[in-house]
């Protein structure tokens, strides 16, 4: 396990609230994609090298030679997700699946590249009221639960509440709870192809959310979790085994005599299948 | 689908707490276990039909030829998990592998019979105070969760809250939150043997809860779901397929060589491998 | 259970390879879909109605229309893959996530729709040559093992080997052998918003095997699983509760205190939160 | 994540046949038990302590003293299994869901320790006789898999084959064909509270599986991924939160009135709940 190399991250936010938000931008004067690179920087040292990319950036700074070299993609999506160029989508799907990790957060369960991954609408029921949320671990001993209260406690946030409609998750690690008394499955994990899914729910831009410390140790967890120590993979093509390998299979009967695999009948070898 | 023979059920119940405990014998006149299957009668009609059994019983009503006559098992119980004799409990698992259904509820997560299908300590978090409970669907077209609104509002209910020491579910169909803001995964299901095993937590003794439609309505949803259409089978005894149906496999090769199947050698048929 | 209404089964063919491979032709005189539709016919009986479709019908026959009657869709692509509308792929995604079955079977795993709902490449490893398949089923109480043998022994087979990129199967149902020694999660299911996906591997153009009985029994299963039994619903638009439902949640206390239900300051009623 | 101090793994061995089979003590001079530990140890050198115990050890070896010292457990029994003390069983069981890790190899399937956690019969369908097995690879990425090939070949071994009467994995690693055609899943994974449990099958008493490179990387692989980096941790008492710390729960209505959070009447505060 190669924990000399840091772990390359990229924490991709849509920029736009903040620019016309002046909630949003009092709370993220550097966008929340900037927070919540600072969030895992500060928490994971010289163990991670963190950039940021934005909407408006050239191909969203979703480039090829960016993925190739990023280890784990943290996605924070919200009003434009249509505004994803469907090719850029393609080559972030491309990445993951052949290794990269990818967390999701909050309103990016609607993204592109999450539906791409889910093959469900993702769909969600919500409400912006009064509501706090209490994040529940299910899984006490996932390493993504690591060092956080049971529950961790947010005073302020969007309810989130089920159904939500993805697959059932490879892992179940936190339900939350909110005020008016829903409940959502906030912290779900799957594999796709060589890759790693996580999809963490808290975090509308309206709250503080991304400076909270244990969102912010939820957050670098699950960085450490998505990131594969092996290299990148393909498997997009169909390989195809040389049939002059293999043979006709036989078996030679405890009674002396040679008969077909699956058939039983008595063969002389040599003699080609039809 | 055996639609025309009833599910045969059979509820059992501690039923001790009605003994002492007026306000408990103030609820359920004739015991939880009487009332749930009252209710079961009465959703699914001609589809069941319904006992019930007590742990005072001989046996604590648990014969081998009861249980080879129940499809599905209601199990209720609370402060006598220990009274339940071992080799009682050794007949229920076998039955539940070999094809019966079982409904565990409530505090019965602490039953013996439970904790036997489930492997782990089955703890989790309780508290009896002023909570209400919802009861979510997570699962919305699974059959136990069939005609039930979203959520369940049970308006009082003991709290029981994670973390809940149990296996991975097969599914998870509910999740609760309490008032108190504690969630609880509510409904789950695991496949054990050639049985079906439902855990559904609602269900304190000094609440009326077992005469809530709602939670009736699961519980007969339950009862069509854990019921097995095909006959009890037992798979104790590990079978052994004779060797001598077999014999050594060998390929025969394009190049008209025979070699071993494994280790591509050449072979002349009819020499036993060493 | 409405088992009085029949199931609406499409089988949706390609029909490429029986106009051009005369050895196709020979096996499949009336194409691929129409055998397997036979198939469904002659087990279901009157318990279903069914239609075939192939790709070069208007809009690949998958119009509107004929997807809101349709309860389960089947599934055989090959070559053609690419020259399936999008448009169209996006219409049968919908109609699945909103509760529509569909069965996708053997080189149907590269198809776009397989795709879609699994967000993998779905490739695999193959090989034409002399391999028989033995299908085992791994959950021998699953509906769609029902009825056949242990293992299902199929001749002749194109080989299908691991590793299989698709999602980890919500359901394993059937592991195959091959005469090359490889396996194959060969019966996987999965949900999908709503709807049931059922991917059963067996069936190359050159082999019969759709006219093998147990094969035909599988699909058969395969269809009376995949029906839903609520009607379609959609879930594609993300509703709000208004937040005047609630309020703001404070705690009576014990000792005659009111505070906020998550910070526990307190509050006097009537003051808006800031 | 201490990667500083050793995992301490003790690997226990039946030790029966080979006391009085010539075969296995020409395979296994030292016992098979000290042949899996040898692998280990030469697999991971510094980063583990390797210790072995066997059946007629007092108390198995398996004393309280020793459990609290060890982080993974290997378990390899065959004939003996109720020889096994009930009492010894149901310690291993409390260490392992307090986090130790176990692995189950082989004929350890029917171990009272491995159905104590599984629940179930654990049951499969075997033959000794002229079979190898290859052992594929379904989830490529996973830490367990690493660093063997695809498949890995061993060319005598005794066949196990399906129905392998286990709850459904949590995880699939991989699955095994034997030279009969049969197919198993050879190796699965499973959380039991706060352990981890890995079962593996290859390793019959007369076959040198444990010596084969491939066999003893696996092993290694499964010791990592079952050591927890947490300390052990307790959950069989059930806690009880203090009512006293919540209250009755309201909402501050926009309209100015206070209500109950679940019944929507109308309170005074200080009221209590009848």
């Amino acid at each position: 396990m190669s924990s000399s190399t840091p772990i390359r991250v990229v924490v991709w936010g849509e920029d736009r609230h903040e620019q016309v938000n002046p909630v949003v931008r009092g709370i993220y004067p550097d966008g929340m994609h900037a927070t919540i690179a600072a969030g895992v920087s500060a928490l994971l040292g010289d163990d991670v090298t963190v950039a940021t990319r934005v909407l408006d950036d050239p191909e969203h700074g979703m480039t090829e030679e960016l993925l190739a070299e990023t280890d784990v993609l943290l996605w924070w999506g919200h009003t434009a997700h249509e505004e994803v160029a469907d090719e850029v989508v393609e080559r972030i799907h491309r990445h993951v699946l052949e290794g990269m990790g990818i967390i999701v957060l909050h309103s990016g369960h609607h993204s592109k590249i999450f539906r791409r991954l889910m093959g469900t609408t993702c769909s969600l029921r919500w409400r912006n009221a009064d509501d706090g949320e209490l994040v529940w671990t299910v899984s006490p001993r996932h390493p993504i639960a690591e060092g956080v209260p049971q529950p961790i406690v947010i005073p302020g946030q969007e309810m989130y509440g089920e159904f939500f409609d993805v697959p059932e998750p490879d892992e179940l690690v936190f339900v939350s709870s909110f005020t008016g008394g829903e409940v959502f499955r906030s912290g779900i994990t799957y594999r796709r192809g060589y890759g790693k899914v996580f999809y963490f729910s808290p975090g509308d831009e309206v709250y503080p959310v991304y400076h909270h410390p244990d969102v912010q140790r939820v957050i670098a967890n699950g960085v450490r979790w998505a990131r594969s120590e092996r290299a990148r993979e393909s498997y997009v093509v169909t390989p195809m085994y040389l049939a002059g390998d293999f043979g006709r299979p036989l078996l030679d009967r405890p009674d002396g005599s040679l008969v077909d695999y699956y058939t039983r009948e008595p063969v002389t070898p040599g003699e080609a299948r039809s």
